[in-house]
């Protein structure tokens, strides 16, 4: 969908010019500049090219005394067109703040490598989130000389397909890996994670378990249930207002991780029911809402009620039949002050997005990401769990023994807190990674725990488990209970003779959990709680010095 | 020192006598009654045997109408002549209610095995606690068969050698496998631990960092200090009365576990620094007290102090120098309801037993032995953790790497919840284990897990980890957090080709954290924390079927 398009064959024409002058300007530039591979010398070395090609830019603006084309001129595309171009023979495009980029010919150039592909029909903006240095005008002007055209301001939501109840769902951005379009199950790219302590929200995993519901904020209502008989307790019916207003709001800075986090390592010894996630099926964010416990005191309930023994939380996402997702965590949990756990309207900052709970979700710091219901519609205190399929029949973990025509899913407990966990997320598995000038690589990566334990170690090995180092560990410092992950970081010397290497990590918490050495014995039908230790193979190339 | 010699003579001939009887019904009676080598097959002959024996004893009696000996006529013996008497060349005599008997000729007849022999020169009681089918009339009657003498009434504590700080510890039961005769640490035989849930107090794994204080109770006084400048506290004096009638008593079933718990699997690998321990550094029992929180409570301490981070406990045994053991909790815990940190006064029902904190202690569900402080003496509320040694530069975890050359204690967390646990307790490492006439084998074992974290899957392997059982489990069923282990038992067929098993077992905690796999890659250079599955390799005897 390519509007005004007798203007922009004028302009593609002048774009080509422009390529051409890179090409060659490309190849002296190479040889000028000799980038690290990690990023740490990449974002060091940008200062330095920034400053060259804006004068570089200037100078030849000035010559020419060409204006910059006014914005109406631009052609307009959608989102989707975008999408379409997202390797070199396509061209490659990006978006930032409404406009769109073929950085096709600045990819070689990039102070960050190949990285910027990661962007490539879609949006900058959530990897500027994570790399601060891009937030300079430079940048900005840089960028500028590769504009194309201007999102489209009629790019809304396609019209809804009303047989196809995915139609709803919102754009992802296209860097996921998608391991199931519909429900939308989706991973970043693991070396995103450990840019930043906190993931983009764009970035985030995301992980639905049917389709995503459109919810009117404005007639939104949170329905607290009155259990039968429980005369002291009042039934609440609370707007997104009511939330905002009636109850303090609070934040807490929580990492979430799907049971399923690492399922493909469990898959690959065995074959199991799930999705095929990778390691990066975990994210941290800044949540801000209200205390359940806040909420479920004005509805009457106290800490010491007998009784009284679940929280159950059911989302207004639903199947064809009108089956909600549903789950429930321990009335304890819910009315602990030491548990902090959120209603949350807002994620880092913005509104809760679509594909997040909007309007509100819940969030149980410390907990299988499959507890923290979004979309929420109602809350049943209760004696029992949730008798829905995802707390009954899934999310619980059982001995490698047992197979499809054994299991009996009532003979498990129902995974609240997770595991001790962490994994690798630089370099990639089978890459070839460059040692630096003094032989040193970098190897990065995230651990977490469940329950508010903290990370207190994490340890890696260069030989497969033979010696060990302890990484550097960066986080949020807590005085209770700690929600979120540690990012690790280890800078190792490689021996000259070593052309490969197998790089293991494993975490240690504050209860001194530590990870289990392989993966089959902890095995199980569902692919849940794989928190193995963590291992990849990699490749040295020692040429480049 | 052997009293009333001329009397025990005549008794002793008598009992000559009746040994030769013995040995001569011992052969028929072998005939007729085969035992099972399982307890529960020995638990179950015993009835049979014991109405047989009944009825001849009493037969017997009746033919010579001899009465039953008075029992000032038998010899008194000392705790310490008793100790002797522990192998068949030096006859094997045990005690019970204050009488001594040469059970030599019994053990071959003994339905439970050659298990008596644990008792061998010590106290029959504690096995007796273990085993209820013993506190019977019939049995108690048997016994009497094998009288050689009383304990003497003058048995009290040796004369104090006043240059031995450990002259004044209590005597122990000799069936304990001691790590350490000065400070006193000892184990109890692994199989103990399985036979029932509570262990009794004599056979409770000791573990002693300093000599024994000897504490006279009725000047006993615990202090709670006043931090400097916090006007709002009290400072208080507490006797052992007012502990007992100021303050509500409560009860609460905990397992305490060594840090050093299977440090000897560790010590295989490289050496470590530390006593060594096998897999029965760990023992449950009921504690009788008051909450710790009470007590703070009323010195004037709430739960949301600002700058109260941590409660340091100082014990009353101390070194030449006059340094006294010492340790600290987080203030939370030592607050929080859930937490049920007490001050016991009371073990299994019994007034608390020197060697475990006479006249009172601390016992911290779900923390590592360490800070469960014995002979409480001050307590400090404070904004530091306790400065001793052993909370600052001991009883904390390290990566294999560090050496002692590199260590710096500074950079590792004091160690408080342990991780997941599991053992084999039955059969033994190197035992020959003969299946039951289906085939079958019993293994058995604990579980548990620190942090108040309950152990909900055992999973024992009897072919080196390729394919794993679920095991059966016992324990306390309890609402909140759970602080004591599950025993768990895996009745399974051996293969017939099957002569040499190697059984592995690994437990699962409701926060699903799992053993590591092997010990290398958790080996710390004080061979604290080792909790990878246990293996133990055994011989299969069919012969016998």
């Amino acid at each position: 969908m390519q509007k005004q398009i007798f203007m922009s064959v004028r302009i593609c024409a002048s774009r080509n010019e422009s390529r051409q002058n890179h090409s060659t300007e490309k190849e002296s530039r190479a040889n000028r500049w000799k980038w690290g591979t990690t990023t740490a010398g990449a974002l060091l070395g940008l200062g330095s090219f920034l400053i060259f090609d804006t004068q570089r830019k200037k100078a030849a603006l000035a010559e020419s005394k060409k204006e910059p084309v006014p914005l109406h001129l631009f052609p307009q595309y959608t989102r989707d067109d975008v999408k379409k171009h997202k390797s070199p023979s396509d061209r490659i495009w990006v978006t930032y703040a409404g406009e769109v980029f073929d950085i096709t010919d600045f990819v070689d150039l990039h102070p960050g490598g190949n990285r910027i592909l990661l962007a490539a029909g879609g949006a900058l903006e959530p990897f500027w989130a994570l790399y601060g240095v891009h937030k300079s005008e430079h940048v900005i002007e840089l960028l500028q000389e590769y504009k194309v055209g201007v999102l489209s301001p009629d790019d809304k939501e396609p019209p809804r397909d009303l047989s196809d109840p995915y139609s709803g769902d919102p754009s992802r951005h296209p860097v996921l890996k998608i391991n199931s379009q519909k429900p939308f199950n989706a991973e970043p790219p693991p070396e995103m994670l450990t840019e930043n302590f906190i993931t983009p929200n764009v970035l985030f995993f995301k992980r639905n378990h049917l389709p995503v519901p459109n919810i009117n904020p404005d007639k939104y209502e949170l329905v607290v249930e009155r259990p039968p008989g429980a005369k002291w307790a009042k039934p609440l019916k609370l707007s997104l207002k009511d939330l905002k207003t009636k109850f303090p709001r609070h934040e807490v800075t929580v990492t979430l991780q799907c049971a399923g986090n690492r399922r493909s390592e469990m898959n690959a010894i065995k074959p199991v029911k799930g999705l095929d996630w990778g390691a990066a099926a975990i994210s941290t964010a800044h949540w801000g809402g209200v205390w359940l416990r806040d909420v479920l005191s004005d509805a009457g309930y106290s800490e010491d009620l007998p009784n009284v023994r679940h929280v159950q939380f059911e989302g207004l996402d639903q199947d064809i039949t009108g089956t909600k997702y549903g789950a429930s965590i321990s009335f304890k949990r819910a009315m602990s002050k030491d548990c902090e756990v959120l209603l949350a309207y807002e994620m880092n900052g913005e509104e809760l997005p679509k594909d997040h709970g909007f309007p509100l979700r819940v969030i149980v710091p410390g907990v299988v990401g499959a507890r923290n219901v979004k979309w929420l519609g109602r809350i049943i205190v209760s004696e029992e769990e949730s008798s829905s399929h995802w707390q009954q029949n899934d999310y619980k973990g059982f001995s490698p023994s047992v197979d499809w025509d054994t299991v009996d899913f009532s003979t498990s407990p129902a995974i609240q807190d997770l595991p001790v966990q962490s994994a690798i997320t630089e370099p990639r598995p089978g890459a070839t990674i460059t040692p630096d000038h003094d032989g040193k690589v970098t190897i990065k990566g995230y651990a977490w725990s469940g329950g508010g334990r903290e990370i207190v170690r994490v340890d890696v090995s260069l030989d497969g488990g033979k010696t060990w180092k302890v990484a550097d560990l960066t986080g949020e410092e807590t005085k209770g209970p700690t929600w979120a992950w540690k990012l690790w970081k280890l800078e190792a010397t490689i021996p000259d003779e070593q052309k490969e290497l197998t790089i293991i990590c494993k975490a240690v918490d504050s209860s001194y959990n530590v990870q289990p050495d392989t993966v089959a014995p902890i095995w199980n039908l569902r692919g849940v709680l794989n928190n193995a230790w963590h291992h990849i193979s990699v490749t040295v190339d020692k040429d480049e010095h």
